[in-house]
């Protein structure tokens, strides 16, 4: 991927500049990715000139917004390698996707003594809401540990499932340490014993090509706003026969099919899962997010951001100064330590150069914990990033050093 | 108010012009409200030069972008009357709300027994929830009916009530009829046997000055997109001693406090109650919109759209064709039936006139039954509505008799 290619890329995205005008080295986009122009038009046009509800009006703009809003989900099957688009839930983002995933299949599916496995390096979105159903349905929780290097241990999942294990959920790829994991042997290995797999696609999605078909897995979860699309909207994928027996979580209006107070029936999936008002123009702007990620092809992305944090890595190691976690092959995510600096304290020092890294625990307090810190610095590529975000960001950790020197 | 005044505020709104420039007379406001420029301003802004995430970055741009997402809680708290913003949970809409409330606290507050209160004019959304709940806890519906005229009966709730009722959960004005509840009157019913009560208040937040000290209720919900905002967010506000005694709904990121295997601790609200990444950019768009509708003032919205609702009616009865249902006070919403013409066709007929109103169900099935309709056709008025509109309406209604006659 040349630079003059990153470079026009980078003049795409309004957020990437300062408010002077000077360029913002946004090494955050782990958080959250900025989004292009296109997507921000898509926004506006959605919301202006072709404003309307969908599915239920009678006039030609409402029929055309719904034309849009199902072409959006048609469009996220594709980038999924989904089988159909009855596959794809449109939800809040992926916390709500796996609440829902705990909510209507867990709450349902599991009883005491079940197993829920998973892993050291879990999103607290990747936790918490199986440890609510844990409490509700006498299941339990066990976590797969870490090799050496910051991967999920397949060795050591292998080990631990057994027929009582009825789910296993992962992060495709870590949000900390950018280690990731192979989904479909992980997946394989859940289905040898009958259990279901769900895959934390967050940072996958924006980074990897996806097939659901190749991957063999049962449910799987991304956020829009990390995939350079708008806040407030998130996709869950589920085989079609999984989602079909699934009871509905919300209720409310589009996803039933008749309501009395006698007794009301539900709608097929997708839209027993989409309750009220739907975020329509949220799903067109991810549509337009989609095309801009989809031209730029995907398998160059992940080799375009895994060579920006193999080369970090090199960078930070020649300091000698500094902490790596995780594994060499990284997706494009590097968590680090800066001696006798606090990751905060780097992190605001950084601002002032104009550098965005995240400093905190990264909604993986038992990461953390494994780690033996209570926070790491962390700086995550995007397709927009290049070199000299890295440059501005080694200026920025030398000038650390000499106000902490 | 002026038509003056009115037409000015139509060149506010992009969505209010058919795509070769005409005036659409959009009569579908009850469904989705169109959105001021400014709305769609603040929403670009956001997505571009000020986009971060929230509450997590070291960085100053984030902590700009998370005073930007707490001014607008602010701005909501101060928009309803609330003591405090930690009364303010934002939400998907108004069904998400009343969904986490069924969740949260219908889960754990009701037992077999228990009576909860819904009316025949309920939107599904305050109907198919407390469904769900009643049947997982054995809590039963009651229903409370209509006066003649199409308002909730409170002489009939009244009658009703009693210590079992732990819920009365009402629309604060229906979204088909129009009908505006005595709210306070409700209030203080529900408390009077020591039930909380629940308002739907979807169609009364764009037309009404909203107190929620004055109205006295125990949980209050609308949706975004209605109040001229975006879609992909609402507000539930609830009595903070509510909701802190209320358990998380939804696990994820931001709502915790420690996440460990052996043990989580949840945040105290409203951050309990809004795991993940939240709407960031809805939630500023949102500000924007409460901003615009606030300028008009509230009590004159409801004089407004008031008056042409009584104007339409006058103009439809005069047809000697036209079943009118409802009361004559209506907030600006007209159901009503053409002789001889499905709703639907006439909503047809009038879509090649420019004219756009909703012909259905309007998601209250219960109240259709009720009115012995499968349908009716609605007008729904909006702060940029005018008579031009109304002539519009009935324009097309004459044409459609011609075609039908």
């Amino acid at each position: 991927m040349s630079d003059t290619a990153t470079l026009t890329r980078k003049a795409d995205f309004p957020g990437l500049l300062t408010p002077d005008g000077a360029p913002w080295h946004y090494l955050d986009t782990a958080a959250t990715a900025q989004k292009p122009q296109a997507v921000i038009d898509a926004m506006s046009r959605a919301m202006g000139r072709d404003y309307a509800t969908v599915h239920r009006g009678v006039y030609s703009r409402s029929a055309m917004m719904t034309q849009g809003y199902e072409a959006a989900r048609r469009r996220v099957a594709d980038f999924t390698g989904a089988q159909s688009e009855n596959e794809i839930v449109f939800v809040r983002g992926a916390t709500e996707a796996i609440n829902l995933v705990a909510a209507s299949w867990g709450m349902t599916r599991l009883t005491e003594g079940d197993r829920i496995v998973l892993s050291t390096l879990e999103h607290h979105s990747n936790i918490v809401p199986w440890q609510m159903v844990a409490e509700r349905t006498g299941a339990q929780i066990d976590v797969c540990p870490l090799t050496e290097n910051g991967c999920i241990d397949l060795g050591a999942l292998e080990a631990m499932i057994g027929p009582r294990t009825k789910l296993v959920a992962l992060a495709h790829v870590s949000n900390v340490l950018g280690s990731v994991l192979d989904a479909r042997k992980a997946a394989d290995l859940a289905h040898s014993v009958g259990a279901k797999i769900l895959l934390d696609g967050c940072q996958a999605a924006p980074r990897m090509t996806l097939d659901m078909k190749a991957l063999d897995c049962d449910f799987y979860a991304f956020s829009g706003h990390k995939l350079y699309g708008p806040t407030g909207i998130g996709v869950l994928w589920a085989r079609e026969d999984i989602l079909d027996s699934m009871p509905p979580w919300q209720g409310g209006g589009a996803m039933i099919d008749k309501v009395s107070f006698e007794g009301t029936t539900y709608a097929p999936p997708p839209q027993r899962f989409e309750a009220g008002t739907p975020m329509i123009t949220e799903a067109i702007a991810l549509h337009a997010a989609i095309d801009y990620v989809a031209a730029q092809d995907p398998d160059k992305l992940y080799e375009h951001e895994n060579g920006l944090a193999r080369k970090l890595r090199e960078e930070l190691r020649r300091t000698n100064a500094v902490t790596l976690f995780g594994p060499e092959e990284s997706a494009g995510i590097v968590s680090f330590a800066l001696e006798g600096v606090h990751p905060h304290d780097l992190g605001t020092i950084l601002d002032e150069e104009n550098v965005a890294i995240r400093a905190g625990h990264h909604c993986a307090q038992p990461l953390m914990e494994h780690l033996g810190v209570p926070a790491t610095a962390r700086a995550s590529f995007g397709l927009y990033s290049d070199e000299n975000d890295i440059a501005a960001l080694m200026r920025g950790i030398e000038r650390t050093r000499r106000i902490f020197g």
